[in-house]
């Protein structure tokens, strides 16, 4: 941390801030340029406050030398982390394709679904038990009743689950049946289900906030793996801006910052960051080009009939049409598609 | 909702999307323009899925007409709601001043506190006893000492007591001992919790999300109000833009528009709307000045040691000369100051 | 200027960066951390492109210490700059008022309007002769004919003219009927505007960009400064951001912050900042109670039938009125409205 | 367009709407809900000010059903604009690739950029005569010298010459040298500037504000359009949002927004998009994934050197590499790389 003193700081001020800081135990270089004075903090000053700082007098600014996170940092762990998810990888060389409807709406469309997306080359299956709205009118999700359609749809497809934990208290339940817990856009603040996720030692996907900084989403993804929880995996789903012609911006320069920054697994959400299913195929395919180690894509048989989110489904056969050109533009960039789990049609047990 | 298709639909894409806004009970109005029809929907839509309407063939546009919310619209409930806290009315004539520390640090800083702003001429004492911090290696509150400590401080100061609840689990026990219930801007769209403090019957202080609009704000407010609990207040604390000079943007704007929209009482927090000391007292001076129907303000004994916020918080000795002249603004816009209420029930210390 | 190294940067990088640093005349100061090793710049960094040293191997960051701007600071300037403007003092004690039509539309309109505002207390008449539109299907603007019509305004209310200047081409012939040349929202960086009104020794209200920091404000300002120019005032008018309820986000914020970074008066143009003349008269109340110099308001004695803007106009009785409760609030925050001139210079028509 | 009656309008009000309408010329619709009243207008409504409309007693709000422009848009002109560009089809099946260094800096530098960008090859070359800055004390461009330089860099290397224009008084000589007039970020709401390279007949690449919309950066181009010059492509180079780890935010969804919308042909600028060359490369791919029909990327023989933008231009033999890599991704989506133009015209240095 630097402390910039204001240009016509005293003397004093300076010693009086040199004081504070060695009064936590940490270091202080000085630094005088021509126009005013610059205070160095030597030692890991993570846990000082820096506000306080800003309010001794002549104190101009605070600037941070180091990251706010360290568990997330490539710098401290420069190798990329990757872990298996029922036999695929995640963060490897290969691309891996999440999809399925944003909710689970009934026992017919969600199996429909997954054998739909698992036949086109999905390997896991996404589906909201629980979901948030932004009106108390609309669907809220099935609940317990849509975790055990899930848990059937897994037996059946063979997929893995991704579906999103929204409270501290369903987490034990959630993680019976998900094979990743995902947090979604909403509460990648809610630190209290943060903790709760991080405590499982389960998977979990957490979804930048939409107008969460690449910094504080790493900071959310410390909270998880502050509990020794590594496997983490981190989604762009589009940030807000002042732009409307589509619901979200993709943030497409999020990815490469994100993969430089952390040696997490970063993945992209082109139906979320879109809004509109005209823009995913186009925007998934920008989201391989550009690194990302996995796509989540929102797949309905029947998105005019969807209860939420169909503007942004796929179908089925637009959905198999894109993994193919997922796989060819992966090539191009010298990586490929994760094989689909070889076993089950059909999954009886777990 | 106006239905508008695009300029080459078919005359039987026009008639599909008719046949469809029937089969849901509605109505439906042609209007031929020159370049294109649009179809007006008679009755309340609010319940329908705009999106599946979106994916018919032919259909260019949906434009909602009615407003999402409804419980919290002005245009059916024209007349201000106003609700006393303790004695002081909040949403009438007269501005109403929360003021404290950020959190709850310790007993004795907390009654300082408490008894300074009481005599400056505030109308509730706010503090955290659960503080969201956007790193894991901050402080994060006291928890239950700190919900035990604000308790003590009411009876002391005889102040109603305002503080966070960021758990659905945590609202029973909150609730015993805070007068209102504070929704932070992190969990804004927390539903579960919205569901919780709505069906506690407990007035709660709803802030904006630091990237919602003043629509998702409403729609926020809507799911406390679906639960019959009509004592909701709202404030806005900042928004995040581009600009980095001040930590949010204060949407100044979204008072009146507010104040226009709805009929539930407005606050201002100026301190995490600027987040530096400097511009608190100007810009609560606005806030005042352009219709807010109270101040929620950070003081803190010792900024400089405070842990966390520090850097917004006014001393004791400047939040009085604030005081002040909130009330000479006050009455030049024809409003003043709520009365503090006359005794304090018990006062042990000081 | 700060070079913050990267954690495993080697000594003889570090000593490259140093060598660079001194080819630019400049000094460099070690400061070595526990991770890190930060140089501290000594000297002008102004000149010195930043980027090019972004690019030496093992450097993670820059950090600017300076200020980029230096006529515009107030750490440099620490008085208030003030300025007559045909009799009536900007950026004194006392708030001045400039008001008028967005466009000049006729001559029976101007004049109406610069001496209803006249009368109501206004103290300068804007109005816009050439109008920058989005759309090359809406009226442009009278030009020629438009500033001939101000000028009969001005010598028929006595009022001093504001109006806007679109391209360097025109300064001359704008400054010969302007008492202060505005430079646009939309040409707050075309340069080359900025050095011809710089030169022409006239007055400037400078507005802020829709999307421009405060920072890039005063580097524009600095354009005009840079040529001796004093007489330069800055105007918020509203930011772009995520919120749709009002056209622009009034940036309160930027008031107090700009009076404490540069030494420019600043005034706020509520018309524009709202996009709605529901909303001007609050905002215009929270711009003086936060310290604002001026208001800019646009006044129409017709708005429904304004050729631009007419939304965001106040009918002439309005203003009156506004102008009433604008100087409570005024002589509330220990400030006043500035005295009409006395006479109008001649007034041959109205 | 059609006119939302507020909830509680009477039968009266909605007559007078109805006349103000007809008194257009235009027709009117009327469309009675349960809640409230919508008035459709019938005609070609560009011209009418909807502002004026807003203001009649009992409006609730205005809804534009036609799109404010025209001639840009692909409802009325279904087929790919294309045009060739000294022997290069820009907006075909074939990508093109414009390159060169930010600015001209040197005669030496500009012919040693330019054959190696075509080595490399690309199809253009791009350096700036004219550069605008945030900062007056920084490099502003060579000027006439540096057009001389680019016509000279035109005859060696044989790339047709992209290059801004700044101010209307210089389009005539710029076009003297420029193949393409290149409207920078800054000025893409310079109206004066669009209406002088509209004039002049000759291509434009209109490059996005920073906050512009996509609807507004189509609204710009209607002002060249409408002088009939429909060689015009489109340039999406970031946008302003919260987001600071990269300089601007690509908004990579405009890409396939604007094909949607228009005809005319979209590129991608990597180089200002991310700020930072080591984003550049992912993000240019990126590109070609998601559908632009070409890519403009600063390169520089000595980043660290450059005397602007030195931190997002590639090195001649990165961009090497990238040429070869966006030549796999775009023939990964059905595209390809347009061939370099056989000879150079002439080439006398080297």
């Amino acid at each position: 941390m630097m402390i910039v003193m204001s240009a016509n700081a005293t003397r004093q001020q300076v010693d009086d801030v040199v004081g504070r800081v060695q009064a936590f135990g940490l270091g202080a270089h000085y630094s005088q340029g021509i126009e005013r004075c610059v205070i160095g903090v030597v030692g890991d000053g993570r846990a000082l406050d820096r506000e306080s700082l800003l309010l001794l007098p002549g104190v101009d600014r605070i600037v941070p030398i180091t990251r706010p996170y360290k568990l997330a940092s490539r710098e401290f762990h420069p190798h990329d982390t990757t872990f298996a998810l029922d036999g695929v990888t995640l963060g490897g060389r290969e691309i891996v394709i999440i999809a399925g409807p944003c909710a689970v709406e009934s026992r017919s469309l969600l199996l429909e679904t997954a054998c739909a997306v698992r036949e086109a080359g999905a390997h896991a299956l996404r589906g909201g038990a629980f979901k948030p709205r932004t009106s108390p009118y609309t669907f809220q999700g099935l609940g317990e009743e849509g975790l055990e359609l899930l848990a059937e749809a897994r037996a059946v497809s063979g997929l893995p689950i991704v579906t999103e934990v929204m409270d501290g208290e369903h987490v034990a339940r959630v993680a019976e049946v998900a094979d990743v817990l995902q947090i979604g856009a909403r509460n990648m603040q809610n630190y209290a289900l943060l903790h709760a996720v991080g405590a499982s030692q389960h998977p979990v996907l957490l979804k930048r906030g939409m107008s969460a900084t690449v910094e504080e989403l790493l900071m959310s993804a410390e909270y998880i793996l502050s509990h020794d929880n590594q496997r983490v995996f981190l989604c762009e789903r589009g940030i807000r801006t002042f732009e409307t012609s589509t619901r979200n911006t993709t943030d497409i320069n999020a990815i490469p910052v994100l993969k430089a920054q952390t040696h997490l697994p970063v993945i992209l959400d082109p139906s979320h960051s879109t809004g509109n299913w005209e823009f995913v195929a186009a925007i998934a395919l920008a989201g391989v080009a550009v690194g990302a180690d996995g796509l989540m894509i929102e797949v309905h048989p029947n998105p005019s009939a969807a209860l939420s989110d169909g503007l942004q489904s796929l179908k089925p056969e637009r959905f198999a049409s894109l993994v193919t050109r997922v796989r060819a533009v992966a090539e191009a960039v010298q990586r490929g598609l994760a094989p689909v789990p070889a076993t089950p049609v059909r999954r009886s047990g777990g």
